[in-house]
């Protein structure tokens, strides 16, 4: 690579500075110069089949290595990934999105050229609805600081950023990169903090039934580790949520179980609802997380961290961070003997998987077969719909191996950021749990996948179409879907031996296909899971259930 | 049907009541109760595998058939369709996205809800952009009024307009539809017209060697047939741009070819650079329909019509219509004579395929063989890519037989095109002729061609990956691809007897492949063109020249 830096070749050192190691996208005129340094430079290269796979690829390297990038050409490639970024916005996920542009002298002439949608400053006011900072770079001694300004504020805040790159900005002169100063870690007012956590702490030790409820923040701003040293500490014990699943390990003995408002167990529930010292970090309270705000908690006896503040009953305290918090509080709590007077109430172990003979799969049967087949080294990701309705129910013990879009939602996520994912940690494997419809949406990724070597396992789960929709309203027609041959994906995407492909249509056939993806740890292993008359989980029950008009 | 209104129901009558027959789309659940006033309805519902291909299929059915429908759910879908809508605006075409939106009390309390991106009126304001018409539709007892007005700009407008249909409005009571009035057309003012026809009209009897150049909004407003009796009554010769291909018959002896600046064949830029009297009808300036404004026209001797004005060198008049421009222009406009003087000039018959024994498929070989085989009972949609480059060459009749995106230029919009053409004109077959690269990007529509039974011809050009980013620039590995066996299709899709999936490696191969094209005239056929060596048409050669920096 040439000493000289230029705009390009800067960005692409800043990316690799804050920990980018694979880039994602789909190539456009207006950003060849770009993707020239990227590939010159030390950052792969993954290309994907379109410009959505690649924003949902970044999403699941973003949430697994702390930051993802894609980079997109134009208008067409602009907006086309504009979903996968509005869904890293509203989860807080820190995904950099680049996009090419034309030459100044095009946007300052006003002129038509191809991709314009119809001015040249429309696609980064869309963007910056749904980024957290967003830039046009159009002046090379400018672009330096505005690269890192905005690559700052994305990993502060953990949210998507946008950088327009025009064609003949890319590869004009600019300084070195100095040292990257990321911005000083917001700190809590110290006054507010100590008095705050001895009030905490106090209502703590003094509670007979206290309990944490362990929300997504947490997850997002990498907190378990610091969390798991409150819980043991204190030996309060501890819930999660939908979205924040796993982020404390779900076989610990003090894990009481997922809450989610009338959708929990009756023990979680109660457990929840019933505590007289209840204290919420970094939870969002979102519909399907609390099962449809179902939630019934007595703020009198509330305890709410989040936002920089803290509320306790009716009064709050302000400027106070939630790691902070953690932290004090954890120096200074006193521990309750939990364990010793509660000895394993909430741990419920795996339970084996022993297939009936010939025996037609149910979803509930598919559902205990993947809770049993999951271990440590794979990454599960739950599509929304029945995959995600029955996944509070696996058990899952590291925080990264559980990704879920449960607040934004946007079905065909998961097959596209299972490629993010494996790149993002290779010593793990992504296992997709999908529907058929989410999985036609963007299903052409497989192939990306074949071609990075990626050896995830898919699971189709083969419902006969848009099963979630059928369960929440009255059935009809435009939930049906063309049924595909899911375990004949390779043929078309050339998948050779890397790619095994299963179909399953009883307990004895998945624990076969299950067996096999367990076995064949270097290959690619899709199974279609043929579900007959319609059958779902429990859990989409009791979505359906609250959901559906009653008649 | 029930005979009492409620805003879906009024919604689906003014949409068949327009002339939308199919409606595109993906459910979600705040749209279910619009789709099941669809399904209960005289429109057919045609589910697609994601939301962007829904908006192409729209795109395609909306150029055919005078307007299209897309209905998807909040966010997650909005979003996803996004880039579809912008390309309709770009290149004016009345395309009509619905969206569910959660309930009114959900917006009005602000609170969390699944598909939310972080504001209730975020996609609203987005959508603004990149429609002529845009609302929400809040209370039953406007929104007919509202559907009434943002129907009846796209109509007149020929641009995408939006509705959005928040879940508890869906089944809201409202007023029965009442007769559609379309705005009054905008009419040109009688004196500037009567004037300005008069000078055009002696410009061009004087002239010794005028000219037409018939534009794109010749088709987007379908004044075609006007035009062409302009053209025969005046009997000056005509050419047309890319985006207006075919506006005016091809093998139509006065036509001189096709206007593309330094791209156009010799012939055809020396009869309109150096015309004495240019009349430009309708026309786009943009950069891939002028050879990246390499157009050398004398304003002065120039006559522009278009966006209600009308140029005749330096002085305008304003208040002209196009259409009330061409229908008096041709009522007193001489007849020239030119057939008489100039028998069959322009005139350039198909030139039969012959192929060579055993001879390796080349680039130019391939597109004279597609030439051959295109019929008038075919649409041909041409990718952007190394098809559109090739596609001017193309002897095409009707108007209605070619459809391109020389604009926007988003690949991957044909395949999902072809669903709307398919359905929108039943009599007629549609060509899609794709890059390998551009058919990955949306090819799951390919199952929903097969669940209507539309019996397609799809041709990928497999050359190997992104191959006019290969010529437009030093090629890099960004362009490479994963290699599909294309003609296996069917198998993954389910096709079963309706499908032929052929390869082609020779010229026989070729031939015999559209052979059985023209034969089987009720299958979808998919042939997949296998170039080698990466070559390319003449007309991305020129591309190529006038872009690649040079060394």
């Amino acid at each position: 690579m040439n000493s000289e830096y230029n705009v390009s070749r800067y960005l692409v050192s800043r990316l690799h500075e804050i920990g980018i190691k694979h880039i994602f996208g789909v190539p456009g005129d207006y950003v060849l110069d770009f993707l020239d340094e990227v590939v010159a430079g030390p950052i792969q290269w993954v290309g994907n089949c379109n410009e959505l796979n690649a924003g949902y690829a970044a999403d699941g390297y973003a949430r697994i290595n702390g930051a993802g990038a894609a980079v997109v050409t134009y208008g067409v490639g602009g907006l086309s990934i504009l979903n996968a970024v509005a869904g890293a916005f509203a989860e807080q996920v820190p995904l950099i999105v680049i996009s090419g542009a034309p030459a100044s002298h095009r946007r300052e002439s006003g002129v038509m050229v191809h991709h314009l949608i119809s001015n040249y400053y429309m696609q980064l006011d869309i963007y910056k609805k749904i980024t957290i900072d967003a830039a046009i770079l159009t002046d090379p001694n400018t672009a330096p600081d505005e690269i890192d300004r905005v690559l700052r504020n994305c990993i502060a805040r953990k949210l998507p950023v946008y950088l327009e790159l025009p064609a003949d900005i890319a590869l004009s002169s600019c300084r070195k990169p100095g040292e990257l100063f990321y911005d000083e870690p917001v700190t809590s007012n110290e006054d507010s903090l100590k008095e705050c956590i001895l009030e905490v702490a106090e209502k703590i030790n003094k509670a007979s039934n206290p309990v944490i409820l362990a929300g997504v923040e947490l997850l997002r701003f990498g907190l378990g580790r610091e969390t798991l040293k409150l819980v043991e500490t204190s030996e309060v014990p501890f819930v999660t949520m939908l979205n924040s699943k796993s982020i404390l390990p779900e076989l610990h003995p003090q894990f009481a179980g997922i809450y989610r408002g009338a959708w929990s167990h009756e023990s979680v529930r109660r457990q929840v609802e019933d505590s007289d010292c209840l204290l919420s970090l970094g939870v969002w309270i979102t519909d399907l997380d609390t099962g449809m705000f179902s939630t019934n908690l007595d703020n009198r006896r509330m305890i709410t961290v989040g936002g920089g503040k803290v509320s306790i009953g009716s009064h709050y305290y302000q400027q106070i961070q939630l790691d902070d918090f953690i932290r004090e509080l954890t120096s200074i709590i006193q521990p309750r003997n939990y364990l010793a007077s509660h000895p394993s109430v909430s741990f419920q172990s795996k339970k084996p998987f022993v297939p009936e003979q010939s025996c037609i799969l149910s979803a509930p049967r598919l559902y205990e077969c993947v809770d049993f087949y999951l271990d440590d080294n794979m990454i599960l990701l739950a599509e929304p719909g029945d995959a995600f309705c029955a996944a509070p129910e696996f058990h899952i013990e590291e925080a990264d191996n559980f990704i879920v879009q449960s607040y934004y939602c946007s079905i065909g996520l998961c097959t596209p950021a299972a490629l993010g994912v494996a790149l993002a940690c290779p010593e793990k494997r992504p296992f997709v749990l999908t529907g058929d419809g989410a999985f036609q949406m963007t299903a052409q990724e497989v192939s990306t996948l074949i071609r990075e070597r990626c050896p995830a396992i898919i699971l189709v789960i083969n419902n006969d179409g848009y099963l979630i929709e059928r369960v929440l309203h009255e059935d009809g027609p435009y939930n049906d879907i063309q049924m595909w041959n899911y375990s004949r994906l390779s043929d078309l995407f050339d998948g050779g031996d890397f790619v095994i492909g299963i179909k399953a249509n009883t307990e004895e056939e998945l624990e076969h296909a299950m067996k096999i993806a367990a076995k064949e740890k270097n290959k690619l292993v899709i199974i279609e899971a043929c579900i007959i008359n319609r059958d779902y989980s429990a859990g989409l029950q009791r979505l359906g259930d609250t959901l559906k008009p009653k008649k």
